[in-house]
């Protein structure tokens, strides 16, 4: 498996008292990510806080995400859970219904050292015999994992094979190509960082942006791909502000708030998560005029 | 309920295959814990793992404890929820069963804005009726809470009337204390900052240290709140390699091998957490005999 | 030369355009901080701006100093050069003209290694016989020198006698204690840790707060030095806002202020630094009125 | 003025002793610099230890340099003074020996607020009638400066035309892009991110790399102006090695050892700073050698 491109997010849409998923609501905008030119699907990601699921929801969204999807792209399944056990289950069970891949971030409440974030990971490559991702975003696992660990683990860790890269330094990027003289493939998680990253040698961009920007996102990677530097650089400051209202707010919030105006019952993130206020809405109203939708 | 002195975090003692709850060994902790001098006993706090256990595994421990303890001393159950609904379940489920207290830390994935923390605070308070002990830790919550958003919540939440501070900042506590004019009764929770924590006007130490220490630390409070403070500053500097000791490697892993030095079968933590290395238990070993036991 | 208690910090009063220095000023307040129970007088440190006084300027105050305080307590001269040949010049001439002691702070443009900061202190010592107070203070300098360092120079450089640790962090003063077996004498510059770290076991106070508070500063050390623990909490929560807005402001512009407002006509800071704005002035006042004076 | 492309940083070269500057290697690297295709010449930048000479010797690097140059290039002036006064007269004399910009770091000991910062070079701007570039480099000069201040003196105080950026942080120059509407010329002055700083819009990049890496740096530029991505790619990998060396140790020190293995007698930095060791010379050979030269 080797995904070049978009690699996008759907949110995870909750009912009004939030404890059941809309499956509806989920299905409409998965067809929306894959019309916009998504190369590749990760659901129960950031975006679908995957880590405020029961094991049940996020069963059930990995089912109906692969169903619907139905091979049209590659889906890469999120995992992020505290124990080993609960990740090689959830890994295992991603496999069993047809996964494509599992992207896995190491949450923490007691930090982890080197050696336990290899065993973790190594347990679960013992376990199944799809791809990882070996996802690195600090910010929201308490975990930060340096470019040398990581490409240690893709050395030596059968399934681990691709690198998603959260921190927003594009010298990360620098250290893993570097390190792994091109060979490792890594992806971009950081928004503002999209262009920069695919100059530096990124092979995509893992965004939720394609639900508000539509094939915006899309089309900056592919003037990149074509080697048009002037192009891409009018499309990224075209889409940074809006890129920055998403990472700002928190991501779900954002882009449930932007699916709704776009007429999708996306609803709100789980609680202690809260929606969007009205000041943020406004702000992203006038972005989206900005933005010409 | 007022608490003043050594509140005391007992271990969850695991099984070989991790799966099951050894409950001899955490009733010798308990014992343990009561007979050194603990004024009040804080299980499924951070040393107790709690974030690493199932429901039903938390439920358990909070039944044992409760029953064990039975009203020596007051009991104050840990709780580290992601989701308000889970953290609101566990702390009406603490109440039904007779803890004294509860203490939550908001854990996070997505970063909280003060109004989502005391909307957190606001309905586990309103679903209960004991008293809730506010717990800042952002090294593993990824949350920090700063002093004037405690001192709102302990203003205007009914049930929030202690604070539980583990940021290590001296600082916090002149704030605590001056925000609220000495009227909201602080504890610190970073075991290297005990001794001027309790100078500056602290109501107690959270700890695990009487675990390995013994009645060490309930002397230090002693000699404080006796004004001894010579005698205060010879038990600190004592003690203080092994609480450093303590700190440094991961508190489960710590207090597992020295309970294990002490012959009590207190097992590893849950994985992706790991035991103490070799190198670790000498160090421990040596502090052991340094400290004269 | 053993210092135990207040160390006084006085500024460097300007006349209106700047180019000059007041010496009447400085003297009047040299004879407000012996009178207020220093135990030593610390010219030209950060207080001070010593960093931005030209080399005539900087002999003159030390001369001054040195000449008006007339040994009636001890004179430590601060020295706070970019290069090493600048650092040596001042110190053999602060020698010279009778300094008890010097206190260097390695600031920096480049960073420095630590065997680059060695060398400089060693160097300095090589070319005195009067004794050298270490004074790390990384908001300023840009260096922050880890305990360990300074430990190591205190036991290998022959003039280095002291250290002032002004990072504000508790425990750097533990680890002074502890690497040294309670035998190097160090000194708090963080003004909001003045309580604390005399209960740490620091040997006193390095601090401008003299100039504003009085003899306060000097009431706290010898209430902890009684082990008088609640009369020391007392003084030191009633003095804390003072010492807060003293920091927070910086400085020179703080104490310059609250000086003037004793009807000392202490002037301005050197430009870019500026005075007191209204508000802060204003502050000053409540604060000052809150104080009782 | 408007400067495209690569503006090179001299050493300032020191006698044996530290105590003297050698002209002649110092006329040898400004030749180099001008050769290997730089666009503009900066003396008495970081690289040339600016901070670390006296005013005398500042002029005398700064004649020389003009003198050398002679008009091939334009000269930027480089200016790191505590004091306004210090930095005014240095503008000044600057301007009368025929620079044609100067660029200034605002150094500190204490921290400047913004308004400090504003009036410090609004002082400078008003006493000359050449372009100012502000330098932003709070690894150096402790005070770190928003794009938000920098587009707003850019846009008020006459003189301010173009900005250097050197925090390394890709998101600054979106910011200035964006703030400015594409208007401030900004140059990017730290040498890892030298690649995606000219994709981001980035006028030119302010390096010391010519002095060891010849017209490399040069061509980097040439391949993103001319929009070749792959080429520029290809080349930026092949000396990001060579960069991180410059940095990591210092530039003036890295650059000195340099020169030193190209046969040009660059001495050493000025004390407390060091020359290469031998370990960073082995270090620094294989990186030539693996380099190509």
């Amino acid at each position: 498996m080797k995904i070049k491109g978009i690699i996008s997010y759907p949110i995870t849409p909750f009912s009004l008292d939030e404890r059941s998923i809309d499956f509806d609501v989920l299905g409409q905008t998965l067809e929306l990510l894959i019309e916009n030119g998504s190369d590749a699907i990760a659901p129960l990601g950031s975006t679908g806080e995957s880590a405020y699921l029961s094991l049940d929801e996020w069963r059930q969204v990995a089912d109906f995400t692969i169903k619907t999807v139905n091979s049209r792209v590659p889906v890469i399944v999120g995992i992020s859970e505290l124990t080993t056990l609960g990740a090689v289950g959830r890994a295992r069970y991603a496999e069993s219904i047809g996964a494509d891949s599992v992207m896995v971030i190491p949450v923490s409440y007691w930090k982890l050292t080197e050696q336990e974030v290899y065993n973790y990971y190594k347990e679960i490559s013992d376990a199944i015999s799809i791809p990882i991702m070996v996802y690195n975003n600090p910010a929201t696992s308490g975990i930060d994992m340096s470019p040398e660990l990581m490409i240690k683990m893709f050395k030596e860790i059968e399934n681990v094979t691709m690198v998603k890269e959260s921190t927003g330094d594009i010298q990360r990027m620098h250290k893993l190509f570097e390190l792994s003289e091109g060979e490792l493939p890594f992806y971009n998680g950081s928004n503002p960082l999209a262009f920069e990253a695919l100059c530096a040698g990124a092979s995509g961009w893992c965004t939720a942006a394609p639900n508000i920007l539509g094939n915006k996102p899309k089309q900056l990677f592919q003037a990149v791909f074509n080697g048009q530097l002037q192009i891409a650089q009018d499309i990224f400051y075209k889409q940074l502000p809006m890129l920055h209202f998403i990472v700002e707010g928190g991501i779900p919030k954002a882009i449930k708030a932007g699916l709704t105006r776009r007429g999708i019952k996306a609803g709100q993130p789980r609680k202690p998560l809260r929606g969007a206020t009205g000041v943020e809405i406004q702000k992203l109203e006038d972005l989206m005029v900005q933005f010409g939708q």
